[in-house]
Parts: C-alpha cells; structure tokens; sequence
C-alpha cells in the first residue's frame, strides 16, 4: 500500500485498467469501479465519530450505528462518541456523511457512493441513502491493521454499480428457513451490496406465508413452518433498511402442489393432495379454465400486495409438466375451443390473465424463463435459468431479463465457476439498447438439500464472488485475487452472524461423536459434495432426511485442495527443497490420517461411509509422494507405473457417500506431468 | 454398563444411595430420581418409528417430532416412518408413549414419568404431556454409540423433580436478546428440564415490551430494541410448547428509568429523563403517592396480563435506593400523614396497591426479596438473592420462595460453586411445612456483560448444573462425575442452536484478526473473566462499549486448568514418569506460546492487552517445569527458591485484561506440595 500508484488527472478508462493491481493490497468485494490508493494511514481511536451533516433519516442513522457497532467489536475500542443518541451534525466528525436525498427501493435507482480517506479525515458522498450505505460497507472492508492500531488506508474510491439487479433467491420451501435465518443472510448480501432478496415462498413442499383470506393454505400446506404476516413485514422493513429489495415468489401454475392440500378444487385433476415429500417436478398444476382459478388470485393478491411493497411479483412459471392440463377432458376442450394450439400458450394466457390482476394492484411480473411469449406484455422481467438462448430471445422480445444460469449455487460447483459467468453474453449480437435490459443476475438457493444449519455455507462465501460480477466492472476478472479477497469477506462475515465457518466444525463434531476432529477434517476439507444433481441420483432423499452427514458439512468448494493445487504447480515449475518440503509436511499428514480416523469411527457409527474415502486418502498421498520423490530427484517414472496408478486413481474418482475426493484430479495431473521412461 | 445393578423390588431409599455409582456411565443430567440399568443394548435403525398411543395433542406431537428429528439428525438415518403426519397409534412401534393428560403450566403441576428401554422396545408412561416431554430429552441424553451402531441401553428409569420452580431468568434490558436467542435458549433448559423462564423485560437500560396503550414506554425508552406483541405471543407459545412457563418481570418501583423517557410524570423527580448507558444502582423512582401512578398500571397491567397467561407477575422490588423518594417534599408528607415510618414500608404500601390491581386481573404477585413485609399478602413468592436470612424470614412470615444467591452466573464463578448450594439451607430450623414453601431456584442472567454473541456461555453449560440442583434428589453431589456429564451436555447444546462452543472459536478468529487462533486459544483456554462485580470496577463501561475483547470471549470456567489441577495432583499422588512426560507435554506447549502469540499479536492491536498474561503463562511454565522436576528426580528444593517464585506467582495473580490466569493457584499449590530444604 505504499505507492500512490494513480493520479486523479488520470481518466476513467486508464483507471480501470489498473484495477487488478490497485486493489492487490485491498480486501474489497465488489471491487469499486474506481479506486485510487494514497501514501498514509487514518487511524482509528476512541476519538472516532461520525455526523449525517447532508439528508439523515431513520434508516441512514441505523446504517451507521451498525457501522460502528462492528467497528468497535473488531477494534474492541471504547468510542467516546455516544452513538445511539439522535445524530448530531458537527464538521469536527472524524467522519463527515453527506447524502442528498433519500433512495428509492427500485429499479435503476442510484447507488453510486464517493469515499474519501486521508489526513483530513472521513467523507462519505453520496446521491442517495442506498449509495452511503454501500459506502459504509466498503470502508468497513478497508479496516486494516498494524502492530499499532487498526487503521483505514488513505484512498479515494468512486463507485457505482454495473447491473442494478443484484439478487440472491432464498427457497424457503422444501426447507422452511427461520426469520433469523433470512435476516443474517440480508445482513451478508448488504456486506457485497446485493440489493434483491428473491423470496421463493411457495412451492410443492410447503406453503410459507400467512393468509388470512386463504387460511387454509398455511394451515394444511406448511406443517405449521411459515412466516407470519408479522414476520414478513419484519422481514421487508429488515431489508429495506439495508437497501434490498425483497421480491416474493408465488410459483405459478406448476410447482404448487401445497396449495391443493387446502384448496384442491383450484387443482387440474381431483383431490386429495398432500403435501409432497420428495424432490422433483410433480403433476399438481392450477386450472387455468375455470373462472373459480383467477377470483381466487385476485383475492390472494390484493392481501399478499399490501405486505410486499415492491413493483415486482414473481409468478414462478417453470416446469409446468403438463400432465394434468393434457388429461382433463374441460381444459381440452377450452383449448380447442380458443384455439390454443399447446400448453406454452395455455400457460401464457394464465400469465396474462395473472398479469390482469396484478397490474390492477399496481404491480409488475416477473417469472422463471418459461413466461416469455410473445403475447405477454413487454414490462415483464424474464429471469433465464437454462441458458444464453432464452436470455437473447428475450431481449430481442424487448423484455427485461436478469440471469440465473451459471449461479445455481445449489449445485455445488467451485466459485471461479460461477465468477467467470457475465450476465451478458460473450459475441452476443445485442444492441446496445436489447443489452441495457440485461438488468442483472441473482445466485439461487434451492433448498432441496439445505437447511438452517448449512443454509449459510452454501451461501458464502461463494456469492460474494457472484455479486462481484453484478456489481464490478466485467474488467475485474483476476482469479487468484479473488479467492484472496474472499477469504476475508468470508471472515467478516462472521460478525453478521453468518456460520459457515463455524457450523462446518460443529457438524463434523457431532458426527464424530464428540471426539477429537482433526482427523475428520482433514480428510472432509478434501472432499466436496456431488455436482449438480447427482445427491438425488444416488441416493432416495426426502423432506425428512437427516442434512448432518459428511456431504453436508462439507464445503462446496475445498479450498485445502485449491492451495494444494497450487502447491503442486509451484514444485513442478520449481522442484526446490523448500517447496518439496512443503508438500512432503502435507502428505505426511494425510498418510497418517487414515489410522487417526479409523479409531474416531469406532465410535461414531455415522462416519462409517466416510471410512472408503479415508483409505483413498492414504493411497493418494503414498502416489503424490513417489511422483514428488521422482522429480525432486530428477528420476523418470516407469509407463507402467504411471499407467496403473493412473487407472487407480480413476477407479477412486467415483464419489463415495456422496462426496468426491477432489485432489484426486489433482494427483493426476501430477502423474502427468512427471517425466516417463519409454 | 454390564452390570446388572439394582432389583427392581430393592426400596425406594436403596436405589437412590447408588445413585452416582449407576449413573457413572451414563450421561444423564439432571440425574432422574431412580435409575435401574439393565444388560443390553436397543439399537436404533431405520425401522426406529413411535406411537403416541394415550392422549395427544399438538403439543406433545411437535415435542416427539422434534426428539425424532434430533434422533436422526445424530444417527444420520434416514427412517422409515414419515413423522410429520398426523401421528398414527399402533402397538407395534418400536416406542410407544402413554400419557394420561394434558399438564398445566403452573407450580406443581405433575412433570413425573416413567421411562423403560429393553428388547421389547421403549415404553415413555406419563401422568401429563409435561412428565413426557422430559422423557423424550432422559431418552435422547441416553443415545450412545459403538463401532456397530447407535444404541439406547437399556434401562428402567422413574423420575420426578424435587423442586417444582426451575427457573433461569434472562435478562433483555441491559443487552437486548433478539427471540431466536430466547427461542434456543428455552430449547436448552427444556433440554435439562428447567421450566421457568423469568423474563427481565424492563430496567434502566431499556424498555423491551410493546405498548399499544403506553406506546411511548417503547417508543422513547427502547432505542427501537423491543418485542413486539406478536413477538411475545410467539415465545410464550414457544416456551410452553416446551413446558416452560413464562414469568414476565416488570421491575418497579426503582430500575425504571426507561419508562420515564415516555412518561417522566410518574417519577418521584422532575425529568427529562434519557435512557441510562452505564451499569449501578439509580435514582429514578415512580412515584407512589400520586393515584396517576396507579392508574397507569391498571391500564398497563391490563394490556400485558393478556400477553402473559402465567398465574405470576414479577414486580421486581430490588434496589430503591429511596433518594428520589427521600428528596420529595410532596412524599414525605404522604408518609407523615400516612405514619409510614420508611421508605421500605413505603415500598409495601405501592406493592399492596400493585398487588390489588394485579389481583383483579387474577395474576399474583413475585418479587425480589426486599418485597417481603408483614403487611404483604401470603401467596406472594420472594426471590432471594442476598442469602439464606431473607429466605428464611420469608418462609416463616408464611411466603412462598425461590432462591437466587448462589446461581448468580453473570459472576464468573466455576460451577462447582453454584453446583454446592442448595435451595434448603443446611441446618435450618425450618419446620416441614415451612421446607415446602421453598419451591426450588433461578439462575439469573443479567446482562451488563453479555450480548446475543456470548450470552449462551454465560448460560451453558454451568445451568445445566445447577437445572441438576433444582431437579434431582438433594443426595446427587459428586462434583467430578458431574463434570464429566457436564461436557457431554454441554456438546449436545449444539444441535439446539446454543454457540458457547462455537462462537469461542469466532471470537477468538476475529480477536487474531482472521490469523491462526491455536496460540491464543491456549492462553485463554487457561484464563477466566474477573469474578463478583470487578469487571466494573477495574474498567468503566457504558452500553455501547463493545463486548468482543479477550473477557468476552473468555468462558467463565477453564476446563483446562481444572484438568491440569487433576495431573497435578495424580502427578504429586504418583510422580512416575507417565505423569511426569504428560505434564512436561503440556508444559513445554506452554513455555513455548509466547513467542507464537507475539506473532500474532503483530497484526492484532486488540490483543495487545493480553500480551502481560502472554508473559505470566511462560513464567508459570516454567516454575512449573522446575518444580516438577523436583518431584520427578525426589529433590529438594531451597526455601528461598520457593517463597520467591511463590511471592512471583501472588504479584502476578493480579488480573490483567480483566481476566485471571487460573493455572497460577494450581502452580502455587504445586509449590506448596514440594520438599524444602530448610
């Protein structure tokens, strides 16, 4: 942080340019649009303080009391500034915020923020409230320290964001998620400036919400597990105060399986219903003929528009299977009788007719990829799940999109996957105009295999990386300094009340027992939980399987094998003592690691499937270290050799208890890379 | 466990003498009154399913689908029966619960039940659904585990509390707990089977109810900190779901400064009066000479009492430090005009005309002991936290008591303490009668030094503890076997959402800045916050001051010294060399902390103040190592050796950081126990 590396004279374009290596030294994410790093440190003491001295509000005013709140838990300082008292204005403040007038919650509003750090002090500009308070979390994310004091850089960031849809969506569902839950997470999404909780709240497995008009839908569809009309307004004030949006998903006309158990006269077939159990796409589908079908809706809305204030209700609309529509002899004949050629125009002109009663309510649709048509209106938003085809079409329709294709964090891939995704596509065709509706992207949560427990490390730190792509400028693209950065929003977020750090030590307690869980973890932070949708493949799950096995503790991305990776590069391009001592100390661990465990598994009869994966270790390390030994010493490996253990470590590749071994890909590589004896 | 101990036609008095040999290897706590342990196993499998073939009820439905859910969450099985539907009788289940009725939340209510584990299955036979509930927490602490699978031994256990009134109280005021902290918490005392929960819901510091009636009570005196109405209906039902009743305190006439931000014209001073930031004793008293002070409780009382359907409300009483009263001329004129000679019978006199209103509303009154007068009405409980004098006097006047004294744990003090005190004194010369009236105990969380982070290893697990006090029979006091149990109780805590364990680690990660915490941790592991009310004393804090430094994170009791304390003294029993090479492992790890923790301390300015503790654990090592070479190789050591280490030892007993390095009484004991060369 030494050099002042950019001038201010310097335009816009050089700036961003340099971006990757401005921020090398910086723990920001997003990174800001433009960010200029000055010689000199601002110290913070107990003479800290902060004045609103522009616009102030209730919800600003709370914004920084929480801003200080975790600045004094991270630098346990006694601050002199009494905080909870109404904000005084004074322009002695060590930290001077000027905002101009109050943000809306809505599309395209601004967000962009101006932060100034340097001898003088603190200065927090911004056009509205939603744009200081991105500014609080990023100079939270600037606290740094010294073997004097915690201290923030001098700097001069100017900020805005890319996308104006930033979101993330939460499937309350299939695992109904607690308000606590909901709110830790709205906290993490403020902390990497996501401004849209999608709120996916319906669903076959369970009915979330209370209606007072339909009481029926939470008391046979939820087994008790909703939100209280109370709650959601909690839960909307709650995000609303950090800046986020909260968007409610009722899924339409498929996917609603919940609904019927109350209510099945508004269902395709005849009752009863149940509420489902298991995971997949089931037949319950709403009668989209019968006039009985939308006077329900109409009612439904009106109550549910008034606890969701914003522009936007989503109707779901996906995997309509169509089964039910195609065996009811009245839906048939309908659509003979309207000419609707199939259930994609049936299922359009339910979205119209839906899109009727919400415009009345003064509200927008939007819907899953599938309720494009070109019959349906053009202010609708489109959010595209399965692919760069439907987002183009889309556009080129002359509707909004935003996409979720590429960050389904349910399915467990690593974060450069899903960092390397753009909301616009490469060598597209659009205009400038069909790309301006690309509003942005949302991560989405599906709850088939998650809940309270784990919810959160599925979560995080991953979609930190994903709202860097919605926020930053799509130049930002350094891997390594990345996962760099992540590291410590991963730690910070923890102050938030966030437990993916915490929770991993505690599942992998309970299952060895309450016995020591070294070993255990050694071997789990290697493993990574199936891809995509393999866990239901493998095994039969339902809504009562028990999520406190080995696949649910473990990470979706192991970062223990990301850094071995590394290491194992960094030896081949330099087979040095340091660096063969290095890996040697690692494998060492692991060669040990399997008689370790097996005495913790005496005892602890739910480890027992692990027991396979722990003997791979061992082979694995006891390959990695012949192939270690041969170019350390410059040796040359036999064919055969090569040949066999690489026909081994194949066979191992197969995931055992629905976990994969992933430094298996990695010791491969090593094999080829060695030197071979012809 | 291959003992097949006790007949079951031995007597009543026999079975309890063995109690602590029984239950050595089981992990019960509270240890039930009698306890028969039979040869075998009952292994859980897939097929685990339970009947609830006597009365039902939601309640008691929820309760067993809760101990199923935690069942598998254990075992990681995936069961067969799909226990979220309406539950089904059949006598063929593996368990089968019988209960008679419905049990009342109220003060002797019958929480008796019988619970039977052999090759025929599990049989739970109860009087009420509250005798049953703790059946299901008896069974879940009896789950253990060998290399073959999960198992229930099998077991006849017939149980029933001493004290009816097991209560913790929490209190919201000083530190606002969010519910989903009161929510797992009632899970945790339901978990040990305490059954009140005493709510401090307003002092100085803060107002924590809403008021529809009196808005500005929360309004102006909470800084938005408060539950609302919905909220309080949610945990009421929560509790009582768990068979805990709630017992709301409203603590009048003193620590009421909160309430007169809203409404200064019920004070005994003029105002304005500002919500209170530090911790003591104030001055704010309502007024008890004005009839708008009577008024506005019967309004006020009126609306709560509707929140609240426990029999008791809890008035608080403690504290008046009467100078408000003393200072206003209006007051003591009343008190002439009235012959009330003092300000305690002035207390009476506003309790009595509280009692009447509450009376009406068919509530009854509790308080701390200063409530207790001869002029009040018999059915009133005092709550005794200044010692056995006022317990005794109270049940002497005729009253109903609990006691506090001794289960005070926001002091800090190990549980061995709170575990030794009784809630009948030793050598009283109480009559029967009189002993009767003693209806068990609280512990009491007060919350100057705890917030949402750290309050549950306040609580847990020195509660649970003391929960074992007020449940089972007076005879149950082996200390060490019950910190044995301790630990495994303290483990299970986790899967209700309790954090001791795991927030240690977060707050010790966020102390080191995110480096790695080992070094810290075997500094703290060995330290304890200041004990009684130093922390007070020895820093100035106020409500804002941040909660997050080494005391903080501390926990009040340091397992590993206890530890060391116990090789200490095998060591000194038998000095052979397996004992001595343990304690020079430890030692050395000790000796060698200092130099890894400067390290980290380097990019940690929070952690400067431990450095001094740092410093005196070195020093402990290394008398320590010396000393017990002595021991080891059967020397002598020079007196002016030891009396100077000693006298090094008692400077450096002084507490740093607020907290003590506990090992030091451990290594003066050490020193104490070797031979001196005179």
């Amino acid at each position: 942080m030494k050099k002042l590396i950019i001038y201010s004279l310097f335009v816009f374009t050089i700036v961003v340019s340099i971006q990757a290596q401005v921020v090398t030294n910086l723990n920001l994410m997003p990174v800001p649009e433009k960010v200029k790093l000055n010689e000199g440190k601002f110290r913070v003491d107990e003479s800290f303080s902060v004045s609103i001295n522009g616009y102030s509000s209730d919800r600003l005013n709370s914004a920084v009391t929480r801003m200080v709140k975790r600045l004094t838990g991270r630098t346990t300082l006694f601050l002199k500034q009494d905080f909870l008292t109404p904000v005084f204005k004074t322009d002695s403040a060590k930290m001077i915020i000027n905002v101009k007038r109050e943000g809306e919650l809505k599309i395209n509003e601004d967000e962009s923020y101006e932060l100034d750090i340097s001898e003088n002090g603190i200065t927090l500009k911004a056009e509205t409230d939603l744009g200081a308070m991105h500014g609080l979390e990023t100079l939270l994310q600037l606290l740094d320290a010294d073997s004097e004091s915690y201290f923030f850089p001098f700097v001069n960031i100017s900020d805005k964001p890319r996308f104006t849809w930033r979101g993330l969506m939460i499937d309350v569902s299939r695992h109904f998620m607690p308000v606590d839950v909901i709110k830790r997470n709205l906290d993490a999404m403020a902390a990497v400036k996501l401004n849209v909780l999608h709120w996916h709240l319906t669903d076959d497995q369970g009915f979330r919400v209370e209606s007072m008009v339909f009481p029926k839908l939470q008391q046979l569809g939820s087994d008790g597990l909703f939100y209280t009309q109370d709650q959601i307004k909690d839960i909307v004030k709650y995000a609303g105060d950090r800046g986020i949006r909260v968007v409610p998903e009722f899924d339409l006309p498929g996917h609603s399986t919940s609904w019927f158990v109350g209510y099945p006269e508004l269902a395709s077939a005849p009752g009863p219903y149940k509420i489902e159990r298991g995971w997949g796409v089931f037949d319950p589908t709403f009668n989209p003929v019968i006039e009985e079908t939308y006077q329900f809706f109409e009612k439904f809305f009106e109550e549910i528009s008034a606890l969701f204030p914003d522009a936007y209700i989503h109707i779901g609309g996906d995997e309509n299977n169509g089964k039910q529509w195609n065996a009811n002899p009245e839906i048939q004949d309908f659509m003979k009788a309207k000419n609707i050629p199939d259930n994609h125009t049936l299922q359009s002109y339910f979205n119209r007719r839906l899109a009727g009663i919400l415009t009345k309510l003064n509200k927008k649709i939007m819907g899953w990829e599938e309720i494009v048509h070109p019959d349906m209106p053009k202010d609708i938003i489109a959010q595209c799940w399965r692919g760069e085809k439907s987002l183009t079409e889309s556009v080129k329709l002359g509707m909004n999109v935003i996409l979720s294709k590429g960050y389904y964090i349910d399915l467990n891939h690593i974060t450069e996957d899903h960092y390397s995704v753009d909301p616009v596509p490469k060598d597209n065709s659009l205009t400038e105009d069909e790309v301006k509706r690309i509003l942005g992207g949302e991560a989405t949560m599906w709850a088939e295999f998650v809940w309270p427990e784990n919810i959160d490390s599925r979560i995080w730190p991953r979609t930190a990386a994903i709202a860097e792509r919605f926020w930053s400028p799509a130049t930002v693209t350094d891997v390594d300094d990345m996962y760099r950065r992540l590291r410590t929003v991963d730690f910070r977020m923890e102050e938030l009340g966030i437990t993916d750090i915490k929770n991993y030590d505690m599942m992998l307690r309970r299952l060895t027992n309450n016995q020591d869980i070294v070993s255990l973890k050694t071997l789990v932070d290697l493993v990574e939980p199936v891809k995509n949708y393999q866990r239901k493949k493998l095994r039969d799950h339902t809504a009562f399987s028990p999520l406190t096995r080995t696949i649910d503790a473990a990470k979706p991305e192991s970062m223990a094998t990301r850094k071995f990776g590394k290491r194992i590069d960094k030896f081949l391009s330099s087979p040095d003592a340091e660096n063969y001592n290095g890996l040697v100390n690692i494998l060492s661990v692991w060669k040990n690691n399997e008689v370790q465990l097996a005495k913790i598994i005496q005892k602890a009869p739910a480890l027992k499937e692990v027991e396979p994966l722990s003997q791979d270790l061992t082979f694995c390390a006891n390959i990695a270290m012949e192939a270690i030994e041969i170019v350390y010493e410059n040796k040359k490996a036999s064919k055969d050799w090569v040949d066999s253990k690489m026909q081994e470590l194949k066979d191992r590749k197969v995931p055992k208890a629905q976990v994969e071994l992933v430094i298996i890909p990695v010791i491969m590589r090593l094999l080829n890379s060695i030197s071979v004896q012809q």
